[in-house]
């Protein structure tokens, strides 16, 4: 069969401004979905306020259970930005000034105003950390021993990801496929258990959405073996029309 | 002065579909404004997949560490909802099936082809538990001890939310104000931390952006002292102005 080891990862997201409510977090969809393209799967999330105790702790916790540990934000030049400082207590290591990170960043400033001590702070990494090439912005992100530590602003997370792509090491991605129909989920609910059960190895989840005035479910086909989830997709399909329910490839 | 205890809560997202990336959360940022406007402080989020083991842990860790957990997600009627049994195995409680709850749904059900045993699901609940009211669509919340069980659709959680308003005790709701610029983050980082030093009370987060092919950034005061934060953000503005930086209230 071969290698069929299981890479787990868990998502740090360090911010007041999602706690609050302000903002609408977009990294989480964008994380999972790289780290299922690396074949790594995203075991769990967890959102802790800009408190150093807090985010040092949640990184221990999480770097011991997972293979990988993704942070997003507090990586930029002001004062809330305590990410590199928690990582680093979490370590037990010093901060210092990483002497490439310092060149990036002198580099990119030349023609912006020059290094401050403000910009200097995006230069600050745990003693032993990396650094992750960040190819919009200048400063770069910090990978310590299995932690990613990535912007928070989505756009620069993102292209920090696609600078890793195929970088880590993964096993199989998941692979799924959609079935949508019409119907209420509870209508349905024995002819999916009894899916899920004729198909070892595939999970089934019921997602029920409402729209156009009409009650619905689309149903998610998922494993690491496309075949499977091909084949138990069509054997869904079969079951709902056998039912009278108008099966939609895709989902709806 | 007065009764200045801080109440606080914690999200417990439960659902593959997010950790997969195929659903983008919207229940993160709705269950932290609302909880805000009770005067409860959101101080952590986790998301964890459908395995009943890790809900259980979750929920265990979570309900003893913060006032309230809310929970999304898992109550519906299909086979992957298993919220309310790794909900009651935290609590070492059977589950039953609450009389009420199938009242109500044998009610919801009456015109929509009765209540069968799929149905039926949704009127269990872990024993000594209470139910939340559903506005909107038959199968009730589930409040339990400490815990508030509520629906993973958005707007169904939502509605949980509004029947639940002024419910639950709570302390001084946090007030925030915004003002916005457009400089670099590293411009501003040192007068943002003369901001916040010189206004005892107050936690400036800075937001940065790029919009229209201009960076800029959006400093949000934050306290539960409406005066205060109010003080903080014309005096930001005011540093910002002198500083040559035209200030935006309210936020870019």
């Amino acid at each position: 069969m071969g290698n069929n080891r299981i890479w787990t990862a868990a998502l740090l997201v360090i911010g007041d401004e999602i706690l609050s409510g302000r903002t609408q977090d977009k990294n989480i969809a964008q994380v999972a979905t790289w780290l299922n393209r690396q074949g790594i799967r995203l075991e769990e999330v967890r959102v802790v306020p800009d408190v150093g105790a807090r985010i040092a702790s949640a990184v221990n916790e999480l770097r011991r259970t997972y293979d990988y540990v993704m942070t997003t934000g507090g990586i930029g030049p002001t004062h809330d930005d305590i990410t590199v400082d928690s990582i680093a207590a979490a370590f037990e290591v010093p901060v210092i000034v990483h002497p490439e990170a310092r060149r990036i960043l002198e580099d990119y400033y030349a023609t912006r105003g020059g290094v401050t001590a403000a910009r200097l702070r995006m230069a600050r990494v745990p003693e032993g950390a990396e650094l992750l090439p960040n190819p919009t912005s200048g400063a770069p992100g910090v990978r310590m021993d299995n932690v990613f530590i990535l912007a928070g602003v989505p756009g620069i997370a993102a292209a920090m990801m696609e600078a890793l792509d195929g970088k880590l090491e993964g096993g199989r991605p998941m692979v799924s496929a959609t079935v949508g129909a019409y119907a209420a989920e509870s209508e349905v609910a024995d002819l999916l258990r009894e899916a899920e059960a004729a198909n070892d190895g595939v999970a089934i989840g019921s997602y029920p959405f409402f729209k156009d005035g009409r009650y619905g479910a689309n149903f998610v086909v998922r494993s690491d073996d496309g075949n499977l989830v091909e084949r138990t997709a069509k054997d869904l399909e079969r079951r709902l029309s056998e039912a009278g329910i108008e099966p939609f490839s895709g989902g709806i």
